[in-house]
C-alpha cells in the first residue's frame, strides 16, 4: 500500500484460496487489460472472459499473453462451455482449452438443461486437464432453486472435483443468488454456508450493495466475482474498510 | 472467429446493408477508439460522434484519422445539425462536413420543431454532399408520435434520399421507440415494419433488453445503433446466439 | 472549439473560480488519465482520487505526474481524511499530503461524527499547508440535515478558511443533496443559495439529470463535481446548450 493507515483488515495474498477477486472481462482491449493490471495486479486473482466473448474478440491471443505475463489465470465463461455441449462438441471445447493453453475452465448449466450426473461427469473429465470452477444457478429469473438443492448440487460438484463452486448472478446481478431487484437472497446464502465452507464458494456479486453484503457477512477475505474492471479498486477499498459502506463495520470489530 | 462452433447464425459482412452496428462515441480518446477497433473492427459499421461532442473534443482530427484508417465511416450526431439549423448556419454546417472530410451526416428534428417538407429539403441538399441518415422521433418523452405518422415521416425521408431512417432512443433508450422505462413500444415497431423494409431502418437500442428484442424479432442481422463502446462485443454475441439471452432462440430455429 | 456555432454560452477559463468541473477518478490507469486529458484538458479543473482509492492503486506516483504535467490539481477523497482522523493519525495524513506534493485537500465528516468546531480547526490547520475543500452532508441516507443547518455549517467552514464547500452526493448521487432516488432536494439547494455565494459551492452531481438541474438553475458556469471520466465531454456539451437537455434553455435566454 502507498502509505500507512492503522488497523486495516489483513488481506490474504496471492495465490489466494480465500478473499479472491474474479474480474469479468467482456471484451477488453490489450491495453485495457494492461491498464487494469497496472492499477492493482495484486487485487486480481482470476479473469473470466465473459460467456462467449472470446469467440468474437480479435485480440484474444495478445490479451491472453498480457494476463499470462502478469500471472493471472483466465477462464472462459460457462455459457461458452454450454454452447459446445448443446452442439455435441465437447471434444472441440477441450481442444480450445488446449489451443489457448488455459489452466482453468467453468462447467455450468445456466442456459441449458443437463442431467446433474452428466454435469459431474464433465467436471471429472475436465479436472484431468484444467482446474475446474463449476457454477450453480439458472440464468432464468423464473427458475428458483430451493436452498437444500443448491447445497446438494454444490456438494456433489465439489465431490466431483470442482476447485470452487460459483453462485450465479450474471453480469447484471439479478438472478440466481439475487432477486430481480438485485437484493440478496440472504436466507439462501446463509443456508449454503451451513454446509459448504466459505473458501469453496465464489459469489458472483457485480453490484456494490451485493459486495458490501458479503463482506459484512464473511469479512474482507470473501471470494467475489463478476467484478467489472473499473470496480476492482473500489471493491478493494470496501474489503479494507476504506469506503463509507464498510468504514464503521471494520472499526467496530466486524469481520473478526 | 477464433474457433469453430457449429450452427451459428450467418452474419452479413462489411460493407453491410443489414445487420450493422452503429457505435455511439461520446468523447473517446484516440487510444480508446483504437482499442475498440482492436477488439472487433469487423463488428463496427459506423460511428456516431454523439450530439455535439465533436464541438468540444480536442482530439477530433486525430480520432477521425483512426476511424478513417480502419475504414469505419463517422457521422456527427443530429443535435449538432439542429444546433446549426436553429441558428441559420446550415451553410457553415455543410462546410464543417467538408472540413472534416465526412462521408455521412444525420438530419433530425428531435430538439427543434421543423416543417417536415423543410426537413426533406435538407435531406435532398445534403445527399448531394454525403450519405444521409435521417432520424424520426422526438427527444421529448411527452411527445408521442402515432405509428401511422412515424411511417409517413420515414417514407417521405427515404423518398427524399435518406440512406437509412433512424428510430430515436437517445443515449438512455427512454424516448422515441421506447417508453420512459426502456420498454419497447412494440406495437409501433411492428407497425413500422409493415410498411418500411427492415434494412432501411436503424433502430437505436442502447439497452441490452432492447437489443435482444430486435434480434428476436428480426434476426441476427438487424441494424442497431447507439451501442456503447464496451457493449460492441456483448452485442455481437447476442446476435450470434452465444449469450444467455438468445441462446435458446437461435437453437430453436429462431431468426430464420 | 473545433468550429464556429453562434450564440454559445460564454464559459469561464482556467484557472476557474466558477464553472469548474471536478472529476472523480476511482482508479484510473496512467494511460486512462492521459486519455481523459487528451479529449479535453481545459474541461477538467480538478481531480479527486475518490475516497481511499489512492491507498490501493499501484500507479499513484505516475498518475499524479500525469495530472501535474497537465496543470490539473488533485486531492484525495474526504473518506481518506476521515480514516486517518478516526485513528488519531492526523499528522501522518499531513505527511501523506507532503509526500505526494499535493496542493489541495478535503476535510469532511460524512462517515464519522466530529464536533463541528474540531472540523473547523482541521480546516484552519490544513489551510496553512494546502488549499482546503470542505464537505457538508452525511453519507448516511437516513441522516437528514435541515437547510438552516447546512447553511450554518457551510458558512463556518468558509470562515475557517475553506476555499470551497462541497455539497455531498457520493459516487451514486443518492444522499446529501439528493433523495435516495437521485432527485434533487431543490428546497435545500435554493435555501443554501440565499446565504452562500454560488462560486463558493461545489455541487456533487454525478447523474445527468442532476447536472441539468444545476445548469438550468445557475447557468453554464456552475461548479459541479463527482463527474465520471467518460461524462466530462457530455457535461461540457450540457453547459454549452449543445445537448437535448439544455438545447432550448440557452436559446430562450436561460442562464443570463
Amino acid at each position: 500500500m502507498n502509505y500507512n493507515i492503522n488497523n486495516i483488515p489483513t488481506r490474504t495474498t496471492k495465490p489466494r484460496e480465500q478473499g479472491f477477486t474474479m474480474v469479468m472481462d467482456k471484451g477488453l482491449s490489450t491495453r485495457q487489460a494492461e491498464d487494469m493490471i497496472e492499477t492493482c495486479g495484486d487485487c486480481i486473482d482470476i479473469v473470466k472472459l465473459g460467456w462467449a466473448t472470446s469467440y468474437v474478440t480479435a485480440n484474444l491471443d495478445k490479451k491472453l499473453d498480457v494476463y499470462r505475463n502478469a500471472g493471472i489465470p483466465v477462464y472462459l465463461g460457462g455459457t461458452l462451455f454450454e454452447a459446445f455441449i448443446i452442439r455435441n462438441q465437447f471434444d472441440e471445447y477441450r481442444r480450445v482449452l488446449d489451443k489457448y493453453n488455459l489452466s482453468h475452465a467453468e462447467v455450468s448449466d445456466g442456459s441449458i438443461t443437463m442431467d446433474h450426473e452428466k454435469k459431474c461427469e464433465y467436471i471429472r473429465i475436465l479436472k484431468e486437464q484444467v482446474t475446474v470452477l463449476s457454477e450453480v444457478g439458472s440464468k432464468d429469473a423464473a427458475e428458483i432453486i430451493p436452498p437444500y438443492k443448491w447445497i446438494e448440487l454444490m456438494q456433489k460438484e465439489l465431490d466431483a472435483g470442482a476447485w470452487k463452486v460459483i453462485g450465479e448472478a450474471r453480469e447484471g446481478g439479478n438472478v440466481g443468488l439475487f432477486r430481480s431487484t438485485g437484493e440478496v437472497r440472504s436466507g439462501l446464502v446463509q443456508e449454503i454456508l451451513t454446509q459448504i465452507p466459505m473458501e469453496k464458494v465464489l459469489w458472483e456479486a457485480p453490484q456494490k450493495e451485493q459486495q458490501v453484503y458479503f463482506i459484512k457477512l464473511l469479512g474482507a477475505n470473501v471470494n467475489l466475482g463478476n467484478i467489472a474492471p473499473n470496480e476492482v479498486i473500489p471493491l478493494e477499498t470496501i474489503r479494507l474498510g476504506l469506503r463509507g459502506d464498510t468504514f464503521d463495520f471494520f472499526l467496530n470489530g466486524g469481520g473478526q
